[in-house]
């Protein structure tokens, strides 16, 4: 399998990819092509190992940054590791790529150049959050502010195959995040929804498990749960900011005065742990849904653990043959 | 002032009510009419020490239950609590009515019986929110799962004067949620909303400070979060899924072991401020802003301290003169 690296892009570029790409060589195998400038990036990997290691490297001279805008960035850079690693992609030069740049100019790449399944109207891009009982997949999160049923009902059926062939969880179980549990509930757009996924569940294509309430998602009532792009970015930030809060007010008892230190101490462990529960989503990548070709994002502040552990998810995303799945499938997802 | 209590209504009426009033006359003064079965309120009255007081009995057979249809409840049970104390508060027979029963039945009756002021389109029910530096609300936050933009317009101006007239903060900080903070974000319903809510900052009605984001809103970055009922419902949901979930986290990790114990023994009184932050939701009454008469919503669980507390509520609110303010002003809330 050929993985192809944005070296550019992410807030430790260049220096995480090519660590992280020798990381990964090492540790799964598979061969590399490290997209950027050639002479930062060629020097670098030398530095770092990885000379006898079966990396490559496709010089790109311009970088997509933050400031650029999203929709056009990709047709004025057309040189930019980014632009490049897309072109790559979809030329079928390599199996899968990994870039930890702009969120929104990965979206439109992989609109663009990598392009959508054929009948799959919207990618999205699913943040996983901690459950009680383990993680939930909250699709879509942000890059569709504006949903239609379709293409609800295509996240739920993109997201059940995730679960099942990516992640490992046996029928997963599909909640549309809803404002009460009967099917009587929510807005026109819920309840369009909700026929379309009742329908799916009762064909037995999708193990659909009703509505699921704002609650219910850190309860671990569903697997995945389907939601517009809107609701699910409000979900996803407001679980971010009541977790970071939460945490500040823990630290805050701790730290309160000479007995509550002591306190921290006994249970420094423990609160280590929990810490890391909510670091997760920094860790690894995250792949769009709906496009033809493997396109996985790390987070934009990825250091080489981070890169490396994205590879793996590459690497799992292309053998579980899930593009294959919802192509074949795609009859089903389609009004 | 006589405020009107539905005895009947709640996890633990009539005792809380009674008890309740007994305990609001002691501390408030003011009259109090108790709206539910005579023969059961009654002696109760004097059983717990309010003989002496200002608290009357007015007779109502039925009793609204969780089970009612919240919509046609009101027609149906007709000598019903809920409905005696709405057509008691709607003819000026009290000041202000409070009820721990049916949410949606309650925000039926206040809009069919109690009656919308003249201009406003939809009443909210607007939960508050613990943040970093104090409480936000959120409005709406799941009486109206779809709104317009005028809708939205409305409860910013509503929010507005009930952050400063009832609960005392100086200029308030109106915050529209949104996925980015830029003024192109959002769906249309944001876009459109933005407008408004920008036109009525830059008039000087209200203190506009652009879009939040979910994670914005546990910052403390805004007063008042403008939402529709659906993502407002999600978000509230949201928050108290993962309180809840963390400080079940929290609990585990200090009943690991021993020395986990003494660490809980040592930072007990810390961690029972912490909880009581997030418990402040069940305590005092919520108002349905937007009616031309004080309808306050206490939580379905309330014991007595919080009956008392939304007699508190009432009071303040009564006083405010919120009411004539939104009368006042609707000229502007209307498109």
């Amino acid at each position: 399998m050929k993985i192809i690296i944005d070296a550019m892009s992410g807030d430790n570029a260049p220096l995480a990819q090519v660590r992280g790409a020798v990381m990964a060589a090492k540790q799964y195998g598979q061969e590399y092509i490290l997209v950027g400038q050639e002479d930062v990036v060629r020097p670098l990997i030398e530095k770092e190992g990885g000379s006898g290691l079966p990396i490559r490297v496709r010089n790109a001279t311009e970088v997509v940054d933050m400031h650029d805008d999203p929709s056009t960035v990709l047709r004025k850079k057309k040189d930019s590791s980014m632009a490049v690693a897309f072109q790559m992609v979809a030329k079928g030069e390599g199996d899968a790529m990994i870039s930890a740049g702009n969120t929104g100019a990965l979206l439109s790449g992989s609109t663009l150049i990598a392009k959508r399944i054929k009948g799959i109207r919207r990618a999205a891009l699913p943040p996983m959050l901690p459950t009680a009982t383990g993680q939930v997949m909250l699709i879509d999160a942000g890059a569709n502010a504006e949903c239609t049923a379709e293409y609800l009902l295509q996240f739920a059926y993109m997201g059940s195959y995730y679960m099942s062939k990516v992640v490992g969880v046996t029928n997963p179980r599909i909640g549309l995040l809803n404002i009460g549990s009967e099917d009587t509930k929510g807005d026109a757009l819920r309840l369009e929804t909700y026929k379309l996924l009742k329908a799916a569940g009762d064909a037995g294509r999708i193990n659909f498990v009703g509505n699921v309430e704002g609650d219910d998602l850190a309860k671990g009532a569903c697997d995945v749960a389907v939601t517009d792009g809107f609701t699910g970015n409000v979900a996803l930030k407001v679980t971010e900011g009541v977790a970071k809060f939460l945490g500040n007010q823990i630290k805050k008892i701790f730290m309160k005065n000479v007995k509550s230190k002591l306190a921290y101490l006994l249970v420094k462990d423990g609160v280590a742990e929990f810490k890391k529960m909510f670091n997760a989503a920094a860790v690894g990548g995250a792949p769009f849904l709906g496009i033809s070709k493997a396109v996985l994002k790390a987070h934009g502040s990825s250091d080489e653990y981070a890169i490396c552990s994205a590879v793996g998810q590459a690497i799992k995303y292309v053998e579980s043959g899930i593009i294959k799945d919802i192509t074949d499938n795609v009859e089903y997802m389609t009004l």
